[in-house]
């Protein structure tokens, strides 16, 4: 069972940047000798976060919408008051939304729906270099 | 090390269906041969989630307040703006909750608690034909 | 593709202990004969929840007053008036953090960021004894 591991590099605009990474994940798929297996996704560092959303505009600002009201930028964090980056509410959103996605793949093709895409939400304050794992596995 | 897919079909009712699929998914680890090894289950889709809970309907009930608080369906929502589906809380809600779930198997058991169950969550506000993909890998 | 499963055993204090589960996770994959693969945790039971935050106690501490406007501990629970058992908004957290993770490993090690670590959530009311699967596989 082969399994490998790559990189997909993205820059981020920093404010809840949200990235569709699709293509690049289904272009490593078609890579990848693995028909039947899954991806795993995984974003090192803990102010960013991976998750499925329709990527299209509406539904992409409804959800910066709710995670700003449950963590919002303005509001007091004790981890602004200790290292002072104005980064907390970042924190706390990559924390509570997760590092990692799995996604099967049966027949060569990722199991996603027609309107659902995979993306990168960098909850940032400031434009960043990200870096996603990529790995694939199966048979 | 065998990999095997294959998918649970659920008829849901629409407004935030939570569905127990354990019993289903408990079937197919019985079948299998896998006695060490994982199952991975994803949903296909941008408006439905997967997670665990205890499956007694006090607890069940609670899990739906607090998701609606977080995204009302009566909220604004630009995605409905735009396509007029009335369903934008849904796709915030599945956003959030994350499509994917991944349960070690251990001697031929998946790893849950004794009052852990594996539910499904329709939130979509129409009743839906769902197909939860569940691929088992091990040995 | 060897794959083993071994436990962590934690005990917590009650009332949303956040435990860094790090290095001992990091002890199992260097145990490991694994070098490119993945770990996968989970964890056993209804009140508790795996996610990856920069371990500090600012941090920490934000995290915590955020979850707790989701699900407040003293919010009225259907839950808590069925079982009398007051852990209610545990239930909630729980299911809307979920109990698994997934770690790639490359090289030998994980994929996290510097400033990233593995934390265990005990949203539980009472202290436990919590034993989390640690599953690493690969090759």
């Amino acid at each position: 069972m082969p399994i490998s591991s790559t990189h997909i590099f993205v820059q981020t605009t920093g404010g809840t940047d949200i990235v569709d990474l699709t293509p690049q994940i289904q272009m490593q798929v078609k890579k990848s000798p693995v028909k039947n297996g899954a991806v795993t996704l995984f974003i090192p560092g803990s102010t960013a976060s991976l998750t499925t959303i329709e990527f299209e505009s509406g539904a992409v600002s409804d959800l910066k919408n709710a995670i700003g009201k449950i963590a919002p930028e303005d509001g007091h964090y004790d981890h602004n008051e200790r290292w002072g980056d104005g980064n907390g509410y970042a924190h706390v959103r990559a924390a509570m939304m997760g590092p990692s996605l799995h996604v099967p793949i049966v027949e060569g093709k990722m199991t996603l729906g027609t309107w659902q895409q995979i993306v990168l939400l960098d909850f940032d304050n400031r434009p960043r270099d990200r870096s996603i794992v990529v790995q694939i596995s199966g048979e």
